[in-house]
């Protein structure tokens, strides 16, 4: 099989999965405990919590444990609405946002907050003079997505939290959960407040993932109850899956350093070889994109044909992100692209891993060649 | 080991850990995703659901998978009060809650929400009459623990359902964290809208739990976004998590059926050992109190001093609830229940499951012995 949805989720890698196992077997105590099980267990969490720091080179206090990137997504957004609502009701973030930024947002709007939406231009980039244009007196938040999950655009996050240096009192939120481990994301030199990072993206677990909060930013909890985490995340915590999260994070970074050249080398073969075909559209851009996602539309057939056509010859691809998939709506970041509703309509995404190869990518090109060819003759 | 600290979190079934591996290795594909991966994905997650639903004796579509106990109470209580904020806002709740029930209720009073803490008896319990006297006009929601976590108390769900029936404007939350499987909690027949349920409490996984919410009810969501579980708790839904949830709630739902007698031969034996010594105060009543929990003070004693001199003979009990254990304040339900600040200070909580035997029970009473002989000599 040859799997290339790896932006919906990942294949956990077995060492991940063998931690995860020998803790829960062995420190299965509750970490708020006073006993020795607890000592035992919170020890591993703050061993985990301090590789991870240490691997996105920030502090081991600004790592905060969730159940994933819709959490952090939920928690850094609301969280700050809540804690900040008597300065300001107004967030600005993108059109281009995974649906846990969007339909947060769309939740506030309920409570009285005022959302501004930036228009991407084609290639689904936002413009950083355009979100400093729509700062009001009471803007409070800028959410910005960092690898789109759809097409792969990078948003120029850098200029953002540069410009974002003269509005002190605005949080800057980042969703890192496509880039970590394939696009570089400093946090400090980029001026970021809050990043959201997903476990379940990078060979880690479903149900693991992270919020990144500055030294410093306060914001209110999502979930309140025993004050795990600082206050900010109440919830026994999930310890054999933050270990095998900081496991997976360590590998993931690793391959960063040795096989980032393959992975752009794949998806380079790719882009050229479709390219070339007739009736393909690209929708993800040459340049500001990262390197495993790749959006392309093949004229005249709905992506489902495809994705099922393809999957007949164990080939593993999604029609836009896992999230929007089931429900048939077109995909939320081709539309704000400027797409026409007909090319949308047949978007394919090609998502990679670190564990894909070019030989794979060989093989796939012949299979979808083969494929369309096939789709074509029954269609006539 | 003798582990009587149940109540915090136990030691996860092998077979439960098994199913965990075999789903995270074989079946990685995102539920949402359309291809046979997904589909495979949702199909375990379909018939997890429905094997805990036959558990329950409710429907399929009325469990909502969520991170945890600490989740669900919050998405319980704020869900419906961002719901139906418009209808109301008032809460009615008892002074003996979980502190992610309390914690959740003090945030919404910063939304001007009004919350009633019913007061408890010396046992722990509320009255009925006293919670249908609190409900104003604007009622929208009474949230009732099932078995209190720190002395075991039973509440009176089944007449506060009946009694709730008059007003069917009220939501019905109950917490069950502590009594699934141990104590009967028929949802249907008593009333119930919306039960919290956490699987590392029965020999399940952290990071996995589950809300009821019966058929017609609908809340706010707390987490949004993809729209997972019917839009009310979006997210990747951790599929390996809930498939060994299911599997240890099958368990321990059998041992209920098969250990009950035994489990409560063990705390009757405890009981009346401890109920004969000198300077010992039990404050779990002999009525309406839980199987597997038995709180009691030592005179004179910190419990903290009592935890540590018995984990050096390899004997796991705690101070009061884990959550609340690290930051050393007083257990909250022996204080509303009317017991002294300096025997608050002593409480220790034995917490039992149905993997401990009465020979464990044996030896822990001698080691109480033992252990209380060897602090007094040192005082002295």
């Amino acid at each position: 099989m040859i799997y290339f949805d790896n932006s919906a989720t990942t294949k956990p890698h077995k060492e991940v999965l063998d931690s995860y196992l020998k803790v829960s077997m062995n420190y299965y105590g509750n970490p708020s405990s006073l006993h020795s099980l607890g000592g035992q267990a919170e020890r591993l969490l703050t061993q985990a919590r301090e590789q991870i720091a240490n691997l996105l080179e920030v502090k081991a206090n600004e790592i905060y444990f969730t159940s994933g990137g819709t959490e952090s997504n939920n928690l850094a957004i609301k969280g700050t609405a809540h804690m900040y609502r008597n300065r300001g009701k107004h967030i600005i973030t993108t059109s281009v946002e995974h649906p846990s930024v969007y339909e947060a947002m769309e939740q506030l709007k309920e409570l009285g907050f005022r959302i501004t939406y930036i228009p991407v231009d084609d290639s689904g980039r936002v413009n950083v003079k355009t979100i400093e244009q729509a700062i009001c007196h009471d803007t409070i938040l800028v959410s910005i997505i960092h690898v789109n999950n759809e097409v792969g655009t990078i948003q120029p996050i850098e200029e953002i939290g540069e410009m974002l240096l003269q509005y002190p009192k605005i949080l800057f939120h980042v969703d890192h959960v496509q880039g970590i481990g394939k696009v570089d994301l400093p946090l400090h030199q980029y001026h970021i407040d809050l990043c959201s990072i997903s476990g379940h993206k990078f060979h880690g677990l479903k149900g693991t993932g992270l919020l990144y909060i500055r030294d410093g930013v306060k914001i209110s909890p999502l979930l309140s109850g025993g004050k795990q985490e600082k206050n900010v995340r109440s919830g026994t915590e999930n310890v054999a899956g933050f270990v095998a999260m900081a496991k997976a994070m360590r590998f993931i970074m690793e391959k960063k350093k040795t096989e980032l050249v393959k992975l752009k080398e794949i998806k380079k073969y790719l882009y050229h070889e479709l390219e070339t075909w007739d009736g393909v559209t690209i929708h993800t851009p040459k340049e500001n994109s990262a390197p495993h996602i790749l959006n392309f539309s093949i004229h005249g057939f709905k992506s489902e044909v495809f994705v099922h056509a393809l999957e007949e010859k164990d080939v593993i691809v999604s029609t836009t992100s896992a999230c929007s998939s089931k429900r048939k709506s077109l995909s939320g970041t081709l539309v704000a692209m400027g797409v026409s509703e007909e090319l949308a309509s047949s978007a394919i995404r090609v998502s990679l891993s670190y564990e894909n190869t070019i030989e794979e990518a060989k093989q796939a090109i012949e299979i979808f060649n083969e494929v369309i060819s096939n789709l074509r003759r029954v269609m006539n």
